[in-house]
């Protein structure tokens, strides 16, 4: 069993109420990979960077055992550049800057090594590519898939395509609405069920998660964080330490499932607390294990008694 | 052990996007001695209704055994009066019409029956209001309250004399927000337990609610509803349901005021199914323990396999 990750590694410029950085890495592959890696030692990067890319963020990714035989590095430009600046309550942000530089061009190639991957991580890039990636792998046993509203809007023929070609996708509520065109989130989730994925996750930043399978409805509480530092890369480290969980275990049973959402929300509420991906080099699997215990007595409901009948 | 609950009693007209109806049985002291009424027998209702108040809606409170000695009938006006329209998404409304009419003179006067009540519940009234009834009774176990912006705006220093002598304070999310002047719920929450009530509950609509008590915090999810008939009402009828589940184990551990969280949220999700408390005339209680099961069900974590370590 592998993981096979593909998205976007770049470089991040990001201010907060609560500090500032020029450059700090990122990208969806980035956060997915360095997070799933605490589960799991086959992890498969592909991805591209440019001529400014620093071996220290090289050997970051190295340390943590990732795989990087797909990463090409592209001397004719630089790495792909976000900046964005979060407003006082965090939930939401401005784009200062994107330069996408060598990730303009980013034709996706699956080294030998990621094409018997059983776990497909398709970070948010355009749909087209996500199915380029597809094409070159070897039924993987599950597909997950991210996106955004920029593509539901501006490349909805081939998300649809490519959604029918997945098995889990994970997206937000405002995405979910979009996409499905309905208010209501338990109808918009049978509606994209129907577009292709048989198990939908739908990410609702500080209110939690919701995951629909053919099992029912599982509802995650959100972790309550006293001070989030930097939201970015949250949603691609719930991913990542969702689809390494699946892949430590090799089990797709429901309940597993709902463990997998649980893993992704803790590998998220330690990645808010410091810059960029700063909190995700350095983990113990007692600070992980003892966060998940965190969200199930957060969460945990009494019995009932006997005695109202 | 009774209940003493004082409020409104009222007629609404409602328009929600399935439907409308000129005038219904509504009240925040209606919907919460209907409701608390499934878990408790001895519920003393406070309030006051004008000349144009129906015996059938009377019989209604009656039926469900509510003790009315403390209801008003105040002849020289008709009874308070609210109309509203929901949007589409039914998280926001317009009120189109508020006539107070009797209600504007209220003076809340607690009967003989209610003065030894063990529990309190505070509806949303003015705090001036809250506090007088407060004076009249003898040593209640717990006092439990609502408010609403419209308070915290416009009688703050009521408002903060009355939340010293009230046990359980139950608002939603952006009450807490307004009244604490902090955007993080978990910060919010401390400065307000600091102001007074040792237990804190917000709501957060869609999103569940959160109880913060000393032993720390808990994340009720959400029923997820496909068809949310009418809002109306759904906060004081899970403020009916919390109380009434304490009042009938007269148990105040952690443990049981999370079952009474769900209580709550389960009589809520019930009240939303139809048109103002129409739904909350006729349950089972084998309906009331099958929702609360379908809750557990929803937010169960599994517990974490011994192989992560």
């Amino acid at each position: 069993m592998s993981i096979l990750v593909v998205g976007s590694v770049a470089y991040d410029g990001i201010e907060t109420p609560f500090g500032k950085t020029d450059r700090i890495l990122g990208g969806s592959a980035t956060y997915i990979s360095l997070t799933s890696s605490y589960f799991f030692d086959k992890i498969n990067l592909v991805g591209v960077v440019g001529n400014d890319f620093e071996d220290e963020d090289i050997q970051k990714l190295k340390d943590r055992g990732v795989n990087l035989e797909g990463l090409q590095q592209d001397e004719s430009g630089k790495t792909f550049f976000w900046k964005g600046k979060y407003h006082f309550d965090l939930n939401n942000r401005d784009t200062l800057d994107t330069q996408l530089n060598v990730f303009e061009h980013f034709d996706p190639v699956i080294p030998e090594s990621g094409k018997k991957a059983e776990i497909v991580c398709l970070g948010n890039i355009a749909p087209a590519l996500q199915a380029k990636v597809l094409d070159q792998v070897e039924q993987p046993k599950q597909v997950i898939m991210d996106t955004m509203n920029f593509w539901i809007e501006g490349a909805r023929e081939d998300l649809v395509e490519v959604l029918k070609r997945v098995d889990i996708l994970i997206i937000n509520d405002s995405e979910a609405r979009e996409l499905s065109g309905l208010p209501n989130l338990v109808k918009a989730a049978d509606k994209i069920r129907e577009m292709g994925p048989k198990t939908l996750i739908i990410k609702k930043g500080e209110h939690g998660a919701l995951l629909f399978s053919a099992e029912g409805i599982f509802s995650a509480p959100a972790f309550p964080i006293l001070d989030i530092f930097d939201p970015t890369g949250a949603g691609d480290t719930f991913l990542g330490g969702f689809a390494g969980w699946l892949a430590r275990t090799h089990d797709f049973s429901d309940d597993n499932l709902r463990r997998a959402v649980i893993y992704g929300s803790a590998m998220a509420s330690f990645c808010v607390e410091k810059f960029g991906p700063e909190r995700l080099l350095n983990l113990s699997p007692a600070e992980i294990r003892d966060r998940y215990q965190e969200f199930r007595t957060l969460s945990l409901i009494p019995v009932q008694p006997d005695d109202y009948k």
